[in-house]
C-alpha cells in the first residue's frame, strides 16, 4: 500500500499539535487559567452544531462551517494570538497570518492545500453566510467565557463596553439571536459590574 | 425576541467548558504536560476531515463524524477518563458514561437533547461507517502522540505492542489505509525502542 499520500496528511497534523500551545487572553471557567487555540477550536465546533439552527441563513452548510472553525486559527502557530483588543497588532495581523497560511496549508498534499488555504481567506473574508457564522461563534465564545469570569480579560486589559460592543457587533449578520442573547448579556455584565 | 431555547442551550455549552480540565494519560507534543479532552477532541475534528478521503466507506456523512467527536468525550466530564489500557475502570466504564451522557445531553432542549443522545449510542456502538471512521481516528491520535512522545504512556503504564495492537486494531474497520500507516508507525517505534 502507497502511504505517501497519507504520510504527507498525518505531517499536517502533527505541525496542528503545536495549538495546544497558544495561548489567549480569555481564560477558562474552571481552573480561570489562559484558554488555548485548540480548546477554543473544540468549543466553537460546539457552538456551531448546537446553535446552528440560529444563523439567519436557514440551509447554511455545516461542515464547510465545522471545517473553517477546525482551522481558522493554525496560521497562530506562526503569528500568535493577536488580542481582539491590539490595535498595534492588529494593524499588520492579516498579513503576518497569510505568510503563515502559505506555510502550513501549504505542508498539505494537493487539492488540499489550495482548499483550506481558501477556506481560511473565506473566514477571513466574512463575506459568505458560512464564514459569517463561524465568525459570529468565534466573537461570541470569548465574550462568554469574560462575562462567566467576572471580565477578567476586559478588566486586565481595560476594555470597556463601546469597544466590545463595536468589535463583536457584527455577530448580529450570523445570528440576529445570538446577538439579541449577546447584548442581554452584556448588560448584565455592565450591570454586575465586570465591564465598564 | 424570545431567547428561551438559545440560553438553555447555552447552558449546555457552559457545562461543556469543563471538558478543558479532564486530562489524559497521552502527552503533547511540544510541552509534554497531560493532553486534555477539548483539545483531543479538537485535534480528531482535524483528522477526520483532512483523512476523510482514506475512509472505507466513500460516501461517509462527515457533518455526523465530526459532531461525534466533538460531543464524544463530554461524558467524562462526570465520568473522569478511562485510560484505555485500564481493565479495572473499563469494566464499568460503559455504565458511568451512559448515566454521563443521560444528565449532560439531556441539558439540551427537544429534540436536540435525545439527537445528541443518540449520536453518543451510535459512536459508542460502532457499527455505523461514521462510528466506525469516528472511532478510528480517536485510537489513532493518542498513538500518534505516544510515537512522537518517545512511548511516554506506554512506558508510565508499562504497555507493550501486542495490547496495542490488540486495543487498537479495529481502526482497520474505519479505514484500512490508516491501519496500515499505524502498523508502520509502531513498528518504528518498537524499533526505536518507545514500545516494548
Amino acid at each position: 500500500m502507497d502511504l505517501t499520500r497519507i504520510t504527507q496528511q498525518i505531517r499536517f497534523i502533527i505541525e496542528a499539535d503545536k495549538l495546544k500551545e497558544i495561548f489567549r487572553q480569555t481564560i477558562c471557567t474552571q481552573s480561570r487559567r489562559a484558554e488555548n487555540d485548540a480548546e477554543h477550536s473544540w468549543h466553537l465546533a460546539l457552538l456551531v452544531v448546537i446553535l446552528a439552527e440560529h444563523s439567519n441563513t436557514p440551509d447554511i452548510d455545516l461542515l464547510r462551517v465545522l471545517k473553517m472553525v477546525t482551522i481558522h486559527d493554525l496560521v497562530e502557530i506562526d503569528a500568535g494570538d493577536t488580542f481582539a483588543y491590539d490595535t498595534a497588532g492588529m494593524a499588520d495581523q492579516h498579513e503576518r497570518e497569510a505568510v503563515a497560511a502559505d506555510r502550513i496549508f501549504g505542508m498539505l498534499p494537493a487539492p488540499q492545500n489550495a482548499e483550506y488555504r481558501a477556506l481560511w481567506d473565506e473566514f477571513e473574508a466574512r463575506e459568505t453566510p458560512e464564514a459569517k457564522f463561524a465568525a459570529a461563534v468565534d466573537r461570541f465564545q470569548p465574550m462568554l467565557l469574560n462575562c462567566l469570569t467576572e471580565g477578567a480579560a476586559w478588566k486586565k486589559h481595560g476594555i470597556t463596553s463601546d469597544r466590545v460592543i463595536a468589535r463583536n457587533k457584527h455577530i448580529a449578520e450570523g445570528s440576529a439571536t445570538l446577538w439579541a442573547y449577546a447584548e442581554k448579556m452584556l448588560a448584565d455584565a455592565i450591570a454586575a459590574g465586570h465591564l465598564k
